[in-house]
């Protein structure tokens, strides 16, 4: 039945395996393509300026007519975020659940796109029939509301992908992960899973988001004559719902702090994910009009984030909230890799401002470990492991683990981003490679900004720019003014004026070299200058700034 | 008998507070200081360009014939590594164990001061006289071989000063911690004890660095037909030491590779702190002459630094050694904070090379947890409790021990850099404070790059710069030739002529005004280039590059 011609499922991840957080996968079935996810990461340390990074979608592009629709499987920005993007180029169907819409269109609303890109929201249980292909929604649970896994049944056999997800036995709000339904479809036969990996080397079982609210009571009934600030990932509602839950069970009043934070709680307040008693929720301007005790602040900022408003406050930056001795802060959140430094340097600085800081024991991951990944598998039994979402040695960590379930090695495929995995019952095999890559993101720029800007933003940033510029006399090539020197990033030149004076020698010295050989050729003026200039700052410094000659000609 | 006069003893932290690793405290009685330590840090992230950072020590230069000597407690830079620069301007010895003098002459003969530097090496239990001070050094255990901490001997009084420090009762060489001798000297009476605080929030014990050896054992036994590869910290003789027993034990040629490791076992072995088996170490070249399972590399590279050994081999870019599907890499090593990203994307990379990374359970830390920390504060008993070394989120922690010990709240002196803490018997105050600071050192220059080159540098890294040249006219103020437009760091050219010709367009109107308006006065014709510019720039990209008007006159 499945088999009527020879055709087998493609998966091509287009992102997410090396460039963390892009996820984005395309399935493609004959003429259907339907894409997982569509998410941007954030830069990395040597992308200096980048603001954000999206996937090329250049295989979506070249097969345009193929693709039908889009399926976001929770709110995320690794899994979002490059919509408003990627969505420009390819006008296709939305499919999610009804908070992931909900912030979907927040940020459509902020790219002034909300009504060029159609979006459907789905239940739970839904099937979305797109081409060759149709796709179910199964719930999950997650560190944030409404994610979803996806059966892809395709004309060569299903597919599951988990999404991000964990098993939470007790969730805050809504129901637990549908275990039962994964079983069924296992039981009906599939062929691959995709399985979050990010907690792959963790043992055991991901503790349940409730366990988090116990932790607040505590520290709340410990801290009962403090004010309280908590900083956590402004889009975990079910985080916020329990810190408002022990708020209004300990009398206190909620103040919301941080962009991020105040939208997603109003979206998520609107569309019903979320319940505030009354009278709970204060502006921030009604904060002087309460006693310590009997506040409470969530605030963004859990990271460390520079701009943050938690990072603010810590360096006496923010307007309307200052730290004081006695407050009592909460870091309910882990840092991300790669924040860790920047979240220390935020304590440090609340420690030396008197308060007490709370930065253990206040949070649970979203993921799922080890053994729940083994349940997901003994649920679904799929013939291919395909372990999806995390850094490469997460993956690895996850296959690891298929082997221990009794996979054999070739039924477990660690992909690379741009890999074309052929499956169907009788085989899978990587038959191809797409182009992919990152495109850089800088102000309104996308793609602008490639390796030599990077490169030459790398070079300024190291040991800054020296500028030389001269005026030239048109036809005899004498130097009518100059060679000035200009430099930023370089030395401070009140301490460097006898350098530069040295310099400005060395430059005179070349020029006259020029002229007596009758070198008049621009190119090779610009590089005696910058061999004799860079070779001089070298000696004397050991630095090598960005020489850059610039000749005017009158 | 401690009291002729009213004088107190001053500690006075010089850095190594706000700025992790610059470690150096003075001491001062009346006409003598000592200073202990004097350590480097390495640069902030926003520290663009910057190599390493060292501490402002105007207030030892105000007071030069007080300063009697260094003593220096170990061997890592944190401790060392301002040396050359801070003896170059204050001339007196230099008191260490063998291997820790052994360490600084290398640094010194780096910078060509060996001859101007004078050291003297100290044993354990001796006893040095220095103006109104007596140091003596105490045996400790830490991750690098010879750590004392130093028991100071002041007419008000007698400090403990561990230095960084664990308690081994099994280290691989020489002695355990000589925990009697604290004993002893507490008994007598101590005034203050500066106690590491590095693992303050940690529970229990450290383990012995013997259980590393096992680790090892372990691991060669079970990777008995791969290439073993491992990383560590080149200072840590005893894990170096450790390798070398589990490789002759299986019967394995050992490289060493990276010029930091290549020194400081050179002058481990001759100092007699590393025992090498005859034939055991083979040179990088003649590793092709052995099968892989008969060989192990020990190499820097532990925390991910691009330009060590490992991070160049994880890369293929390492000229003699290139990773294949099998090697075992060991990470005998934690990512100091701040390095977690750079160390994650070093293991990613070999994991896809296909070699297997062991990257937990082979290191043990240098230093002491909870309840050693304890131990010593039992043994000593002192009246006033000083928490030293670590973040100060790490003090604080190590306050709360004090606390917990009994210590009343102003009796725990958290100090911040350039606190002078005055005390004796009867009275412990911070009585003032005295200039201190980070110094950058970027290439040869010390000092000469503030903040406003930091800032450009930031700036230019951001956004870039848009450099805008022009020649007028002497006299008349007539432009003769530009406004031309150069940009580095912005966009890449070719995508962005267009953009490029409307600048200009802006820059003609710009100038056109100016002309129109008889401004001539070069400040106000490069602010009107500025804004105008600049608003041109933001409206088309929203960003801000450096804009830099450059006006020649012929």
């Amino acid at each position: 039945m499945k088999r009527e011609n020879n055709s087998k499922l493609k998966i091509i991840p287009l992102g997410g395996l090396e460039q963390i957080g892009m996820n984005i996968t395309a399935f493609e079935y004959e003429d259907s393509i339907i894409v997982v996810d569509c998410g941007l990461s954030f830069p990395e340390d040597d992308m200096l300026g980048i603001d954000l990074v999206i996937p090329d979608i250049t295989y979506l592009k070249n097969n345009l007519d193929k693709v039908k629709g889009f399926f976001i499987t929770h709110g995320h920005e690794d899994h979002i975020g490059a919509i408003p993007y990627v969505l420009r180029e390819i006008n296709v169907p939305i499919y999610a659940t009804k908070l992931t819409i909900g912030i979907i269109d927040n940020k459509l609303r902020e790219h002034n796109m909300l009504t060029k890109v159609k979006r459907k929201v789905v239940k739970y249980g839904q099937h979305i029939n797109l081409g060759c292909f149709r796709v179910e929604f199964i719930k999950t649970n997650h560190s944030i509301q409404d994610a979803a896994a996806l059966a892809i049944y395709s004309p060569a056999g299903t597919v599951v992908h988990t999404g991000d997800f964990k098993v939470d036995y007790t969730p805050v709000f809504g129901d637990a992960i549908d275990l039962q339904r994964f079983g069924e479809i296992g039981k009906k036969g599939v062929l691959a899973l995709m399985c979050d990996s990010t907690n792959a080397e963790r043992p055991g079982f991901t503790n349940s988001e409730r366990t988090v609210g116990k932790t607040f009571d505590n520290i709340f009934a410990e801290h009962s004559n403090t004010r309280i600030i908590i900083a956590t990932f402004a889009s975990n509602v079910d985080r916020v719902q329990q810190i408002i839950n022990s708020a209004y069970k300990f009398g206190r009043k909620v103040v919301v702090e941080g962009r991020s934070m105040v939208n997603i709680i109003s979206t998520a307040t609107e569309l019903g994910y979320l319940q505030i008693p009354d009278h709970t929720l204060i502006d921030i301007e009604q904060l002087k009009d309460y006693p310590d005790e009997q506040t409470v602040l969530i605030t963004t900022g859990s990271q460390g984030e520079s701009m943050a408003a938690l990072s603010r406050m810590a360096a006496n930056l923010h307007k309307k909230v200052t730290i004081k001795p006695g407050d009592t802060i909460i870091f309910s959140s882990n840092p991300i890799p790669g924040n860790e430094k920047a979240v220390s340097n935020v304590i440090n600085e609340l420690f030396m401002k008197g308060a007490e800081v709370i930065f253990q024991d206040a949070h649970v991951s979203g993921h799922a470990c080890r053994e729940e990944i083994k349940l997901i598998y003994s649920l679904v039994k799929p013939k291919y492991a395909i372990p999806v979402h995390g850094e490469y040695k997460h993956l690895r960590a996850h296959a690891t683990i298929a082997e221990e379930l009794g996979f054999e090695k070739e039924n477990i495929f660690v992909l690379s981003s741009g890999n074309v995995l052929e499956l169907d019952e009788n085989d899978a095999r990587i038959t191809g490679q797409v182009p992919v890559g990152s495109v850089l993101v800088d102000g309104l720029g996308v793609g602008d900004v490639g390796n030599i800007v990077l490169r030459d933003r790398q070079h300024l940033a190291e040991d800054g720019i020296i500028i030389v510029v001269m005026t030239l006399e048109s036809g005899s090539g004498q130097v009518l003014a100059g060679p000035d020197i200009v430099s930023r990033g370089f030395v401070y030149v009140r301490g460097a004026e006898s350098l530069m004076d040295e310099a400005k020698k060395v430059l005179d010295d070349a020029m006259e070299y020029c002229m007596d050989k009758n070198i008049t050729d621009w190119g090779k003026i610009k590089t005696e200058i910058k061999d004799e200039l860079g070779e001089f700052v070298w000696k004397k410094t050991k630095r090598r700034p960005m020489i850059m000659p610039i000749i005017m000609e009158v």
